[in-house]
């Protein structure tokens, strides 16, 4: 048992991230309070007597079987109406369609979204660098594209597209340009992000860091408030197009995930069946979550099995469909407004012209080792930093950090062509295969004289200098992008990791790539080549190793298989790479879990101590459901009340000295035999209810929770009969159930909490924290017995 | 209460559907005994006291809860081996990468499997009509390739393949050669499917029908012992052969997901850990679904997600992972095998050279609403039809039914040239958009002289004779497929539904396709195309039509959105074409849904009286689980037994009068405590084994489960200590729990049964199959309720 182990993961449960509230990218966890609450009034929710504006408090866990319940009910309830007129069974069929116009509504939302994110991002990248004389709102490319004078050789350059430093002094080479030039980069990049950073801070805390281990956690049942609200919705998309236009090291996948999120969110006020039911809600979510992927990368199959692989907890067929649904509408609007310019729906679109060889898989193999190697180093790197921001008093200027990493990443960034741009360009010209008319430094070969015309399927040339040249070039991005991007996630301002982890594994493939090519031509007589690669022939692609090494970083940090491949597979739209990218995937996965289960997204949570239990771990322990309930063996006894002997007073009172958010009731102290479990909001409602207007209810009135209150002489006060709210089918286990059992009854039906008892006695409770806190414990004292599922 | 409904759906749960074992392709559904089965032993496992051979009997339910706990001890005791020896260390390695193992065994003996079908289909489809002279083993294509008199033009003809007549009579040509080649056709087709039929008889009757329903039951927990035993796997590939070869309307996917579950099946037996573990096995079955489809359409995603959507009942993140290397094995398999020649791995290759308009959508959404017609029309009518074969005569003689079919279709197909040859080719060519050198007669246009040169980007241009032609003859192929694909499903021969339903859409879809490619050519100027189809642009690509009526019908018949969706975009690998297939199935679902909820596999399973608890199924009644509990108001009480007080006699007896599976313990028969629940077989077991071995126990013995036993004096019979065989967490609820809350843990949790308790008393007991006769009788009751969910 270690005291260690209990104080950083346990500890956090209780809620020591409060503290924290608004200074850092957390949200505080459950308070005390949440411990208790009700299974739920399963039974009397269509005379529900109380108003009931809130379900649930903040920061609390919500109740899957009673959300079910209610839905059922409300279903129940409209389809015996719709049998009434024709007016209601218009309503009725409304409400059936209800689910897919809010999908259609957050495929348009989101994908609106995203291509406005696109252009600005553009845009602004370039405003750092330079301006377009022509229409100051063109973005590099667009002003040279409208320009006449572009030629076809030197697409990039046009008179109407100046340089900071042509434009205020004239002169666009020479030492004074480059430091002015260098020197505006930095400016502009510290006002956006100081812009970005201050915004989050002033009006939406929550907007900032990626979202997904928050969305995960809401998804699994939490309540943050706030959390998908409108002003979270409207500043993250400004700050995300800030942060990015920046040059930080981060990408917007991520954020657009809990940008969609936001919209799911809004479009579920429209409709009541959606807006009062937090379960219904999270259907919604889910879905939003498949069309914020589907939008980031143009791959809606890929943001579907995201969504139900990595983010979503209760994914029912229903919501596979509608999610697919939603996808699909994002990724049509988003290609109608063409941020890219190309008509393709996809991020980076590839096209390669030779297959791969068997023997390739070796580096493709060694490019998985790699990106699980990298995925161990930044989570433990990014948790260690992360740590240090929240416990030290770096967490306090959350504004001067994001200010000095932007400096820094300027400063470093500029220099070098490949960090200077944005990121996912530099991915872009990575995966992309060096064609006859490419004329980048990646592609500087030495070309064979007597080559007659430019075709595709170029032969394997030897290296130019251009080549040697950007190898160094990237050889220091790859480790400036390694060391920054540990420290730039979790800074207060929106930030994915897609992008960056791309970045690292493009960069690593594609050196490993030139490398295998270079090998291969100059030594084709080597036994590794000879049956494979024969002079003259076009044997290795550059730019698919840095597509390979992309899937495997990512792999390495989110722990994604499937809808990474599949995503992966959206972007090259053929079966031809599945196999490279799925053995770098596979491989990435496996070495990186040996070092350790939780990707970056479970890591989070764990650090900031969200009630979430991962359907994934698996619960090996031999422990009973003895051990774990409360009340402990020093412990009070648990509080109970009793069926027909216990006062309003007692009640009261019983109220005021415990915060349990519910209680069980009893026949009598003596027999123990469970009757049912009250919430202690009905309770306290019901009473205060019952003071104000029934007659006689006085502090020594009884409570019943009997189907029938005895007739009690007159002289004995009024009763009050508490039957109503009483939740008869509250759920119970016995006290030797195997933990394991008990884990996986939490995890599938949603429970907040289950009641202990043996041979039909009470004996104890346990909740959800109770549950998390005790794998906690478990995981660390035997890691290695969840090392091989 | 309809009485009527009760003998027609709930009557086959209690078995009367054995009597037609072996003679229709029904598999007897669970026997009375299977109703009370216990919970298992969940904590006594690791000292099993008896012999474990075959944990459950056949038809029985498996109880997932149990099997899971069996394989975490499993798993904890080899983790805990492992630091003991390096040898254990590799066994536990060994052990925890079994699982992949079998999905690489899956893959490679399921794509080969598939490429072996695949070839001798081909090649005794066309001996159906001639033979290779130079080699007799090849197929007309494969014959006239290898040939070199083969001209371009004429791919079809070459020497070396000849028709029977002209081989006997050397008359190619002439109504004599007809008639002759007419009635070789059909004797062949009566040889191979007699052939088929007298197999399946003789050697594994479970080789009939398509298997899906068969497998979606036994993925829900049920056992069918030889179901997917090695020789239905010889069987079932060999007739499936011959049954496809015969020109009966039925198609090679699902049977061979069943072929693929019978390869996993078949692997399971190498690793203890899916052998001797039910639930673990069907881990491993889910994931040799997906590499089935994988194969069947060459789409290794639609196949993981065929198997989640459509077949699996517990599909956890692993198995995702697993499914999807399984599936990607398998297609690379049968794409190194090459059977179809052409390097593709899809069964159908297209490539589109037009995009669609926004005004197709109208007939694209016409023929969605096709489909769900379609799907209606067909599951009623073969449903029908499947209830008189299993309720008259017809039932008995299933040789000569087939016989019958297969006459009857060989008669009518023959003179059509669409019906003559194979489905898939058919549906090939529907598919296919004309090009400028297609020769078929559906390309049959009337030229522009103008044209210079051929192209691929054809204006529309005016049909031609042939294409008129082409268009009856479709139709009447059309009313054709219809009608024999109904009788033809279900008779005891391997047969699978996607390709005829498939055939059915293409035919309309292309039909509709050309007519509005037509309606553009020649009214132009109408308002409807004027927007979007100027003269002389190449604007309907009816092919296109035809695999959007393709998907419709098959969304018709089997309800699948998402991985059709995704099959379909595999086929055509390209997202241009996702929003009208999109349109289509989701339309035809609507349809379908309106005029009842279950797909063909589900009708099936009902019919078939299988115990299979839908997860989409909402149960959405107000009913209690006092309501479903046993024993009814009228029954004798609950058999228990006591912990103390019951004799071995009392034991012995209440084993034989009665035929439940397990009994509840209560403390005593007047507190009616509930401390556990035991098995029938394990007491069976212990009081025989404790008869042998014990010396002292006699029938006079008491029983104790109770920890321990008091020390009686030494005249006393020595009492017998059965608590090692207690289960001391049997699963309960309160009766008032809402049923579909009791549905749900039944769903979620794969219970076999659940005891009912009212203030810690034991009042009864719900067993699974108590659950679905109560589901059936109330969706009968109140079928709209459950109509817009």
């Amino acid at each position: 048992f270690q005291v260690r182990s209990l104080t950083n993961t346990v500890g956090t449960l209780g809620g020591d991230c409060i503290h924290v509230r608004g200074d850092s990218c957390c949200v505080s966890a459950a308070t005390p309070t949440e411990e208790m609450n009700g299974a739920g009034n399963l039974m009397d929710f269509l005379d529900e007597p109380f108003p009931d504006v809130s379900t649930y408090e903040d920061f609390h866990t919500i109740d899957w079987l009673r959300e079910k319940s209610r839905d059922t009910d409300r279903h129940r309830k409209i389809t015996s109406k719709s049998k009434e007129s024709l007016w209601e069974l218009i309503k009725s069929l409304l409400d059936a369609w209800s689910g897919w116009v809010v999908m259609l509504l957050i495929g348009l939302l989101s994908g609106t979204l995203a291509g406005v994110i696109d252009l600005a991002v553009d845009w602004m990248t370039d405003l750092k660098e330079g301006v377009c004389l022509s229409a100051f709102w063109y973005s590099h490319e667009q002003c040279c594209w409208t320009s006449n004078e572009t030629t076809f050789d030197d697409r990039d350059k046009c008179p109407q597209w100046q340089k900071w430093a042509e434009l205020m002094t004239g002169h666009a080479e020479g030492a004074g340009a480059y430091v002015l030039n260098y020197f505006l980069y930095i400016l502009w990049a510290l006002l956006f992000s100081f812009l970005a950073v201050s915004l989050v801070r002033v009006f939406a805390p929550y907007a900032c860091g990626s979202g997904i281990p928050e969305i995960k956690t809401i998804l699994s049942g939490f309540i943050i408030r706030g959390y998908l609200g409108k002003w979270t919705l409207l500043i993250k998309t400004v700050t995300l197009v800030l942060a990015v236009s920046s040059g930080l090291s981060l990408g917007k996948e991520g954020p657009l995930v809990h940008v969609a999120c936001c919209c799911g969110n809004l479009f579920c006020s429209l409709f009541s069946k959606y807006s009062k039911n937090e379960g219904k809600r999270r259907e919604v979510l889910s879905a939003a979550a498949a069309a914020g992927v589907s939008v980031a990368f143009g791959a809606p199959i890929g943001g579907v099995l995201f969504s139900l692989e990595e983010v979503s907890y209760y994914f029912p067929l229903k919501t596979l469909w509608r999610s697919f649904f939603a996808a699909l509408v994002a990724a049509f609007t988003l290609r109608s407004i063409n941020p890219f310019g190309n008509s393709r729906l996809v991020l980076f679109y590839v096209e390669y012209h030779t297959p791969w060889y068997m023997a390739e898989l070796v580096p493709f193999i060694l490019l998985g080792v790699f990106g699980g190697l990298w995925g161990t180093l930044f989570i433990r790197a990014n948790i260690a930093w992360c740590r240090r921001r929240k416990t030290t008093q770096l967490g306090k200027y959350p504004v001067l950090e994001v200010i000095a990493v932007t400096g820094i990443t300027a400063l470093l960034a500029y220099p070098n062509p490949y960090t200077r741009r944005s990121t996912s360009e530099l991915i872009s010209e990575l995966f992309n295969d060096c064609g006859a008319l490419e004329s980048s430094q990646l592609c500087d070969y030495v070309n064979n004289p007597n080559m007659s015309r430019p075709v595709d399927d170029i032969p394997d040339r030897p290296a130019g200098p251009g080549v040697y040249n950007a190898l160094w070039q990237l050889t220091l991005a790859l480790i400036f992008k390694i060391v920054i991007t540990i420290f730039t996630f979790g800074m207060k301002i929106p930030s994915g990791l897609f992008i960056p982890s791309m970045a690292v594994g493009a960069i690593a493939g594609r050196i490993v790539g030139i490398a295998v090519e270079q090998m291969a031509y100059h030594h084709h007589d080597w036994i590794i080549f000879k049956n494979w690669c024969r002079p003259g022939a076009d044997c290795v692609t550059p730019g698919l190793y840095a597509m390979v090494g992309a899937a495997a970083c990512l792999g390495g940090v989110t722990r994604m298989t499937v809808s990474l491949v599949v995503i992966m597979f959206e972007l090259t739209g053929g079966l031809e790479y599945i196999v490279p990218l799925m053995a770098a995937a596979v491989t990435s996965k496996w070495v990186a879990d040996a070092f350790g289960k939780e990707g970056i997204y479970e890591s989070h949570i764990l650090l900031n101590g969200y009630p979430y239990l991962d359907v994934r771990d698996e619960f090996t322990h031999r422990t009973l459901a003895t051990d774990v309930m409360r009340p402990r063996r020093n412990d009070p006894p648990l509080a109970v009340l009793t069926q027909d002997s216990t006062t309003v007073e007692d009640v009261e009172t019983l109220i005021k000295d415990t915060d349990y958010n519910g209680f069980p009731v009893v026949v009598s102290r003596e027999s123990e035999r469970l009757i049912g479990f009250v919430q202690r909001r009905d309770l306290t409602l019901a009473i205060k209810n019952a003071r104000q207007k029934q007659d006689g209810v006085v502090s020594s009135s009884v409570v019943y929770f009997t189907e029938d209150a005895p007739q009690l002489p007159a002289s004995n006060p009024q009763p009050l009969k508490l039957r109503r709210i009483l939740n008869l089918s509250p759920f119970t286990v016995t006290d030797h159930t195997p933990m394991e059992t008990v884990v996986d009854i939490f995890r599938k039906l949603g429970l907040r909490q289950c009641l202990v008892t043996r041979s039909g006695r009470l004996l104890g409770i346990i909740t959800k924290k109770d549950v998390l806190r005790h794998m906690a414990q478990m995981m660390n004292q035997d890691p290695e017995s969840i090392m091989f599922n």
